[in-house]
């Protein structure tokens, strides 16, 4: 398959190193920065740099974009992906993508289906991609139709170069899950760190103060987009926090034994759950 | 040297491990649960099970109990001690320990050095002790007196069996600053856990999920203790972070980017520098 990969990042040159790695499909790739796609050519990450012909040729589209740059990308090729091709792309919000995207896109006869790889480092860019990036990871799928052709190529593509779960929902459920399970996680660290003491941490810190604080590296303009564009889930989770973190200081301050108990022992038990 | 390790759970089995290991002194122990100290003795984690005598005998006393306890030995041992002894605890608050402690103590001819290991796992128990916990961590003392030969006996064996780093600072610095390195974390991870959706993570996680609940395996019963003897210092690290996270929520709310940029771009510098 003719497989091209639009943006190519963390997240798209690791799918350009993984797919290369992994599978013997043709990888061209697409990059706004000249150095880069030059770079990945010259070190075997892609076979090829994409010209207009290449999208009307290419089986697989992975935009991994932003998602308003996505958007863009794929209406503005909408007229050039040729019948049968699949197109997805990596953002990690699902409803902005597809209420940004064009009717030309839903009636046309390639098949967009969105995605999101559960996968990432705290640095971004071609320099950190890796074709293991995708080793046991769960990619999220947002389709209603998860026995198509269309997704069982991508399901397909997928397991070959390492994921070890498809998660299949819709955008919706995506986006009130990541939420909590990564937007939340990264507003956190980047509120902890904020405090006074942090400065001087060495010599009192271990472990979970570097669990906590890994992902305050951030990168900003990608995470501004994000946490807006989810803005109505995430702030839900942000309250959800907040009041669990008041009802346990209640509990300290009233040196309620019994209480902190309660909750400790119920962490536990949900902690060997998940 | 003749050292007695008191409480051979996580921290204390360490200690014997660790000593026994990488250094040529003696090493006994004291433990509530005769089944761990016959299986600490019989698997050469102690050298000999504690009497009386080796109380008056011992160079150096670690206490790892939960604190408490831990300033209950030490105040009934106190005219056991032998002129010149070293007696420290390995318990994660240090005002309460020192303010427990009789008089008769301080006025003893051994000495007592609070201290803190900082290093730990998620479970508890001597199953988990391990003779390299201790490898790359930091050591909190609470002493005035970081030259004194009781101070540098401490500080020696700590670099034997594995420390990189003794930090020394009064009571008041330790507690202050463990509220934010190391309780904090630890509330966090359970307040982060007790979100509703926590059970249905799988398949919409990845590492940073896994980061913020690493420690929500929790041993309630020294945590309750440890979080209330030093609640004023954790209230107010628990009321900077829901600071931090309004500050951050109402920025997302209100869309502003540049708001968000500031925040993100900070946090990456402060990650940076820490």
């Amino acid at each position: 398959m003719n497989i091209i990969i639009v943006g190519l990042g963390l997240i798209g040159g690791s799918y350009a190193k993984a797919i290369k790695r992994y599978t013997d499909h043709h990888v061209i790739g697409i990059d706004a920065d000249e150095t880069v796609i030059k770079y990945a050519l010259s070190h075997g990450a892609i076979d090829k740099v994409a010209d207009d012909n290449d999208i009307k040729n290419a089986d697989i589209v992975i935009v991994s974009l932003y998602p308003k740059a996505a958007a863009d990308f794929i209406n503005n090729n909408a007229d050039l992906f040729k019948d049968g091709a699949v197109v997805t792309d990596s953002c990690g919000v699902k409803r902005a993508i597809y209420s940004q995207l064009s009717d030309k896109v839903f009636s046309g006869k390639f098949t967009f289906i969105g995605a999101h790889p559960m996968a990432g480092k705290e640095h971004s860019g071609f320099d950190y991609s890796d074709a293991d990036l995708y080793k046991g990871a769960s990619l999220i799928i947002t389709t209603d139709e998860p026995d198509s052709t269309a997704a069982k190529l991508l399901q397909n593509l997928a397991e070959q170069i390492g994921f070890t779960r498809c998660t299949v929902c819709t955008p919706e459920r995506h986006d009130k899950m990541i939420a909590f399970t990564s937007q939340l996680p990264h507003v956190l660290a980047c509120s902890y760190i904020s405090d006074p003491l942090a400065l001087s941490h060495k010599g009192f810190s271990a472990g979970s103060f570097l669990d906590v604080t890994r992902v305050a590296f951030i990168n900003d303009v990608m995470w501004s987009e994000l946490f807006i564009d989810n803005a109505d889930h995430l702030c839900d989770e942000i309250d959800e926090l907040i009041k669990n973190l008041s009802v346990f200081k209640a509990a300290i301050k009233n040196e309620d034994k019994q209480a902190l108990s309660r909750i400790m022992i119920k962490s536990r038990e949900l902690k060997e759950k998940t």
